[in-house]
């Protein structure tokens, strides 16, 4: 780990964007998904689950008020995942134990537009739902409706499976992001209320928990960062050293003796200390959360050891559980990573809050290390698993992401129940949409990052950003043509490093270069323009043969977009297509077309092989995967037959 | 359905097996599985899940023995699958709601044992399991241990998921082989009072239910054929004619107001009345025995439509949801057959007894239309799903028999927990075991079949038969060599049948023949030798391009014989391997050598495709697919991949 690489993100406030494919999203979150987002939270549209999340707020508010005035609120029982009309007091807390996370992810989101974006109206809103927050808060900083609501006797009693620390993490993060956008205290001052009450239980008590659902540890880093309070770093670095260590605190918390611990806690990343892990398991989403503080604590207390381990962690997750869309998590079970090269397509879990979350993981080792191979994976999620997750037009969502989607395995095995063959409107579990638009919104950070020397240039984003070093306009055809150019304004000579991504196998840049790590190093000493062409052009990729899922086929892919086939465009019985690398693929602006064949269907279901394949010549017309499923149900598949 | 084609397998007791592939088998079942199985009813062997059979019927036989001296027994919950040390009083019933059907199929197999091998010894065990069984038989004929013990006032209450119907089920196939094989009646008069019973319960007295667990509509018919009495085939045309009508007596019998039936009872093939059944749906194994019971009751009222059903289900099996071993069930959910063309390798069911099943079935089929398509069924299934159930020592057994395993998969993936990697000892729930020895002890009513014209030589186990036309004495080196001979003495004139099975290319016989749906009839006027030669050689066989899980890839087959590749031949990672059908493939007596390719493994997750594989030539050793899983845990695959 070497500090002179270390690189920082640019804040929003200086990245304007202007990008023939990013500007649309942001338009489309901005004008459909926050809006949406915003009536679901109050339970407003109709045949979507019911969010509960605002009126949870409600009800906490009247309590904490209550409560202040020495009123003793009555009880109910905290001991479900899921509260329901059907299983709970109608005045007792509604929803997933998580819920309160969802107006969270809903004002980062808003922070994030609003930098892009100033709206009177939206921040009025913003600002009204922040007051119901602050409403609810206990005197003493603590914030979780759902013991707010039915229990306050029960507060960190159950670290492994309710989200108290969880939902702080999104309060922290959407705190940082509404202060940054508008400077407002309210908001923050609330959330360290919080933040430091969590860190006098924990760390100054030294009772030894850490969160079951992973978050708070780079949301602390966070706020450190936002506030400059170091004791919201050190328990970040708390949680982390507490966790996987023995005895469990998990087992503590609940009174339970453990005679065999060979098997458990995978799931929470708490098997052992993060420290000494070096393979992704789990639950994929709370993993990459926890790698991704794993990194963010590493790089602040210089941890060396950490890093190790997050670099073996990431080589595991790149190298063996990762899908070619960006996508983690192969088992619906645990929703979690499983073993090593076990990537089935039609089972695949591939959530969109875990690709996103990846993409949080990749950022901060980026960040850490300027290789272009967290870039890559960082794109490779984003232009594909992530952008699967919403539909065209931003009304509805995945939350799992397929390789191979048969609509009858679907409906029929209950393997594959998870598998939605269409978007949903809106989760009762509402991860997914509101952490789309927080990613969407916040694009530009992930695009350039900074240190005293250099200007890094991850993705090809076209806007306009205010670096230390100076004004970089870019503009970006990359996705179309693969052409990219940079005008820079100089305050100062300095090098911008520009990635080359691995996909690339021809590249020109118009100015000299060093390429190291993936990255082309140009001296930048006065105002100049830099052209860059990436040949950019469909081709034909494999998988390693030790993931059998793959055997004999390939998929097709253009630049850092996976493509794939659709039914309606090529007929039922995918399997029957082959791809054949004789034949050229032809891109027109929107499909590919691959000129392959397509097997005669053999009715007989055994037969003695003659050495003969009955096939004709047909065309294979493929969209890109994150365009999957925008027209009706039908069978999908990433991966073809290759001839 | 022509009445003249009907044929008629030919008891045991007329039959003397000396064949060199299944003496061995009949032996194994003599010596280790029935002893083996008797002690593990009687809950003595180390490690193995307790059975609490014989248990309960002797805590039964106390029970019964008060009720008839007016004494009121105790009362316990009988509202569970599974009853354990755990979960109930000690003096409960114990076991799995099914598990009075173990010492039934324990018997039944000793009753078509002795038939080979009088054993007096054995013999006395039966006798004394018998006066247990018959000590806890009520008053009024009911005998059902689960609710003697534990709650009288529950009998019949939940057909739909309790198991009184499918114990009496196997009681009365127990009674019948046993009544064969020693000509005791105590068994069978105690059965015919049990039955009794049923036929006045629903019936006569037209309450409409019927069994949850189908086997006592084959039971009944059996039980008809070997009494004469024919209300026991009216009884199960009753519960056959009564399935799937509506209002669902399932429905009605838990007092349930259905609004929404579309998707309830398929697990029962209960959705519909059976004679409007064309697909095979639901708990396989369920499936079958319905199946069985359906063509028993077609025949024997010359019901057109029933066998119209039957048939179309038939064809539904064999030509879209059979595995190559002639597995069924591809879903661990339910253990179901999963729909039509979904037939993955690495998540099959396949249980043993469903295949058992389906020679049940297959065999009902052919004594009612002489085709070679339900023996050759009948034959896959026997030589591969079938004999994979059990060790080579008959000590440990498969319930679930995959086309694919890898050890890591079945330890970490929870979708693959059915799929176990070396043979069990004993099973709580354990149906197998018993089925397998009843089914091979029975092996020779499985091979001849006779009628009023004809006698149908179907399998080709060697041995002595004594039919009503003559004496036939097979010689049999079928899977060896392919050589079959029949030494034939006529007591009249009559037609021999041979069938040729669809997978011989090229046969010889030594005799003018005329072929009919497969099978050969021979003119036999007098005694007379008839040398039959089947080439037998190895060959690829592929499967429909419909089944998605087998697209590229092949299996090798010899003669009825699946074959498949074990790790601790081929190495690890037996994806690597690919067939090639340009290559000979060799026989050696035991294994089949295929001269093939190993793909190297390539590392790199992801990477563009150069239209080159990197391989070395290499020999793919292959064992049949029975013998899998003796040396250890290790790899296995049945499919490999096509070059």
């Amino acid at each position: 780990m070497d500090k002179n690489n270390f690189s920082q993100h640019i804040n929003q406030n200086r990245i304007t964007i202007n990008d023939p494919f990013w500007s649309k999203y942001i338009e489309l979150v901005r004008d459909e998904v926050i809006p949406y987002q915003y009536e679901a939270l109050n339970d407003r549209i109709d045949g979507a689950a019911k969010s509960y999340c605002i009126n949870n707020f409600v009800k906490a508010g009247k309590i904490a008020k209550d409560i202040s005035n020495g009123i003793i609120p009555p009880v109910y029982p905290e001991d479900k995942w899921e509260y329901t009309d059907d299983n709970c007091d109608k005045n007792s807390f509604h929803g997933w134990v998580f819920q309160d996370s969802d107006i969270y992810k809903w004002i980062e989101a808003v922070g994030f537009s609003l930098i892009h974006n100033p709206d009177n109206e939206l921040e009025e809103k913003a600002d009204q739902c922040i007051d119901l927050i602050c409403n609810a808060q206990l005197e003493n900083g603590y914030l979780d409706t759902l013991y707010i609501i039915n229990d306050t006797s029960k507060i960190f009693t159950n670290l492994k499976d309710k989200h108290e620390l969880y939902c702080f993490g999104h309060m922290a993060e959407a705190a940082v992001s509404y202060y940054n956008a508008t400077g407002k205290r309210k908001f923050l001052d609330s959330t360290c209320k919080f933040a430091d009450l969590i860190c006098n239980t924990f760390n100054d008590n030294n009772i030894k928990g850490y969160p079951g659902h992973e978050i708070a540890e780079m949301a602390l880093v966070k706020l450190y960062k936002a506030t400059g309070k170091k004791r919201y770093l050190d328990t970040a670095d708390f949680f982390i050293r507490q966790r996987g260590s023995k005895p469990y605190y998990f087992d503590m918390e609940r009174g339970y003796d453990r005679k065999d611990d060979s098997l458990d806690y995978f799931y929470n990343q708490a098997h052992v200390e993060p420290v000494n892990q070096d393979e992704a398991v789990g639950h994929a989403v709370r993993g990459v959360y926890l790698y991704s503080g794993m990194a963010d604590v590493a790089r602040e207390l210089v941890n060396e050891k950490l890093f190790d381990a997050c670099e073996k962690i990431w080589d595991n997750i790149e190298n063996k559980k990762l899908y070619v869309t960006g996508g983690i998590g192969a088992t619906v079970d645990g929703e979690a990573f499983s073993f090593n090269y076990d990537l089935p397509n039609d089972l695949a879990y591939s959530e969109t809050c875990a690709s996103i979350g990846l993409i949080f993981f990749a950022r901060r080792m980026l960040e850490i290390e300027p290789n272009r191979k967290y870039a890559d994976v960082m794109e490779r999620a984003l232009y594909n698993c992530v952008l699967s997750g919403m539909a065209e037009d931003g009304k509805s969502f995945f939350y799992v992401n397929p390789l191979e989607v048969l609509p009858e395995a679907s409906h029929k095995d209950s393997r594959k129940r998870h598998i939605k063959t269409v978007r949903q409107k809106w989760f009762g579990c509402a991860c997914c949409p509101p952490n789309l638009a927080r990613l969407i919104c916040s694009i530009g950070e992930y695009s350039f990052t900074e240190n005293d020397n250099t200007v890094f240039s991850h993705l090809f984003v076209g806007g306009r950003i205010s670096t230390r070093h100076g004004e970089i306009t870019v503009n970006s055809s990359y996705l179309d043509n693969g052409n990219v150019s940079f005008s820079i304004k100089p305050n100062e000579s300095f090098s911008f490093a520009i990635r080359i991504p691995k996909w690339c196998r021809n590249f020109s840049i118009s100015k000299d270069y060093e390429l190291i790590d993936g990255y082309a190093y140009i001296k930048i000493d006065s105002e100049c323009d830099i052209d860059v062409c990436f040949e950019i052009k469909p081709r034909i990729v494999c998988c390693s043969n030790l993931v059998r899922a793959n055997i004999g086929k390939a998929c097709v892919m253009r630049g850092p977009v996976v493509y794939c086939a659709e039914e309606i465009d090529n007929g039922k019985n995918l399997q029957l297509l082959r791809l054949s690398h004789e034949k050229e693929l032809d891109y027109d602006g929107e499909f590919i077309i691959a000129n392959g064949f397509k097997e005669k269907i053999n009715e007989d279901l055994y037969y003695d092989f003659d050495g003969k394949t009955k096939e004709k010549e047909c065309q294979i017309k493929l969209i890109p995967y994150c365009k999957w499923g925008n027209r009706g149900e039908n069978e999908m598949t990433v991966y073809l037959n290759l001839r």
